[in-house]
């Protein structure tokens, strides 16, 4: 619909990229963007923020704790609102939309997970780390019993070559995901390297699992990483309205439909109300909270550390006096995943010492 | 060097995709980026931006009034400080660094030329519409005579197909450009679209003339656009601290020479050097105007306008009380280009108009 606006031409691509390839956007504005608030979403603005997208047309909307069912807690952060609270209020708008959520085994656990299916989820998105698809296995099989799209989430798959990453992928789909995706939880992927990953999983999973790519901003390349993907063969791809979320957020969901449109992809969604819902009621909400690819988070990508730790260094850095940047520098030594958070506290700690020798 | 932080792998580009190539950067931060702040950068913060990329070792700098060598007037804004004190105090500062200036012909002239040339420039940029080429050859000559590196800018390249761009980069080949830029002022193209783009000029160039490319990030695709060049054959790349630019900005230099660091590639740039630049001293001077992806930024690239219209456009919006969005939506329909700046105040009457008939 919305390239007759478009001046762009090109005798080379002529015929757009990704013409007639259907592409299932879910939005995590709920979720994964949650972390740009602290978790601090009231129900009003989950209402507003799920109308919006049910409106335009996004096909999937995520919601839960930014680290996913049941990750409101000390570790994590306490969110405004139970996850219960959050899944009532979004199903009550999503007329539309499948409503979806993570979970991560250990910080969520399968009791979050019926819960949330009686709560009328439609998805639910299994997340370990790159290495450790097998502990996937209970929730993705439980999933499945419940009658829910049941999807494998991949994290860090920078930490991963590409023919490693997709046996871990065939663990997630020999335990019953019907979609798996890499994540590029530490924005340090570019788009080259995430063709050569999304090749490897489409090579690897039977034709009736799909690959999905879910991408962080903190090397500037969330919307063409997710192209890239697309162009290699995924059909889901996450977004989050301004790229709200860790680190230096996600791609955003109103500009990677807008290149989609410029590709010829076929999303369902109704471009400039997209654009509309993030600038009038997303930009509102989230004043003064979107995310920013500043020093900290483009270390983040640059150091290959789990953008959700963004927020944890901050506030390290505040309470033992030193640079974030200091911290995220000599967290790349360590290379740790997501759950070893306590090691920012060792860290900022062990740097505080140093300056001041007793 | 910094490659050395990373715990990225990835088997398939076990060697990095432009390991030992030569990229040379020039930061646009106090050209482009003067966009960003109205073109009000004062001359204590040209001397305090130009020490520090002259001191992380970025090779070209470009410095002037946003719209270039004798922008500073009624129809482009007035800047703080003149070109020749601009020039002067940047040229004090880059002991390393070449010092480069942009000029659009028509907006400035040889005698602007001739003076920035007294002063110690080392490099002339002469911009013109992507099918305008020939407009640049007095300007090239007369820069190759006064004993400047030549660089021709084709503007708004996404509004020519790979061939006829090519064909107009060869015009200012033979006019004596020794480098010729695929310029995306509207922020329009995708990684793609650059790739061919860029492979065409590479083809139609001979072998001693390179080929560079200036990203603006209204599709959210600077950085990478910029890294496709690279792979398509580009030797010389543009970007800005933070991004500062017109529309959404342009691929922000510390995020695009980390991400080459990344390929392999050779820049000569302190990368850490020059991320704590952008942190401490541009976002410093320039906080409150890093450029944005906002609705109005995001249409620009969707609707393929000139970013430097951006402030136009919002200026008209006040005055006339219509929405920017429209105001872009509208544009879009009239495809203009630089220079026809008068036409956003036209669109704007007309839809003040519509809203209230009389």
């Amino acid at each position: 619909m919305s390239t007759t606006d478009s001046p762009v031409v090109d005798s080379t691509d002529h015929v757009p990229p990704l013409t007639g390839r259907r592409i299932q956007i879910c939005d995590t504005t709920l979720r994964d963007g949650s972390h740009s608030v602290r978790h601090q979403f009231s129900a009003d603005d989950v209402a507003t923020v799920s109308a919006g997208l049910n409106r335009a047309g996004v096909p999937m909307v995520e919601v839960t704790h930014g680290d996913g069912l049941g990750g409101s807690s000390f570790a994590y952060g306490f969110a405004r609102c139970p996850d219960d609270e959050l899944i009532r209020t979004a199903r009550a708008q999503l007329t539309d939309s499948q409503l979806a959520a993570l979970l991560l085994p250990g910080v969520g656990t399968i009791e979050h997970l019926r819960r949330a299916a009686d709560q009328g989820l439609d998805v639910i998105r299994v997340a370990t780390h790159c290495t450790e698809a097998d502990i996937a296995a209970q929730h993705l099989t439980e999933g499945r019993e419940l009658g829910l799209v049941t999807v494998g989430f991949l994290m860090m798959s920078h930490m991963l070559p590409p023919d490693r990453l997709a046996a871990q992928a065939r663990v997630m789909a020999d335990a019953g995901a019907q979609v798996v995706y890499v994540v590029d939880s530490a924005g340090a992927l570019l788009p080259h390297q995430v063709s050569t990953r999304v090749a490897a999983l489409r090579t690897a999973l039977p034709p009736e699992v799909s690959v999905g790519m879910h991408a962080h901003n903190n090397l500037g390349s969330g919307v063409p990483n997710a192209l890239a993907a697309a162009m290699a063969g995924a059909d889901h791809l996450d977004g989050s309205c301004h790229g709200l979320g860790a680190g230096a957020g996600n791609a955003a969901t109103e500009v990677l439909v807008a290149a989609l449109d410029r590709c010829g992809a076929e999303t369902g969604i109704a471009t400039q109300a997209l654009i509309d819902v993030a600038a009038d009621d997303v930009a509102r909400i989230c004043a003064g909270n979107l995310p920013a690819l500043d020093r900290t988070a483009l270390l983040l990508g640059y150091c290959g550390i789990y953008s959700s730790f963004l927020l944890h260094a901050r506030r390290a850095a505040q309470q033992y006096q030193v640079a974030e940047a200091d911290i995220i520098r000599a967290l790349g030594r360590h290379r740790p995943v997501g759950g070893q958070e306590d090691l920012i506290i060792d860290v900022a700690i062990a740097l505080a010492q140093r300056r001041q020798p007793s």
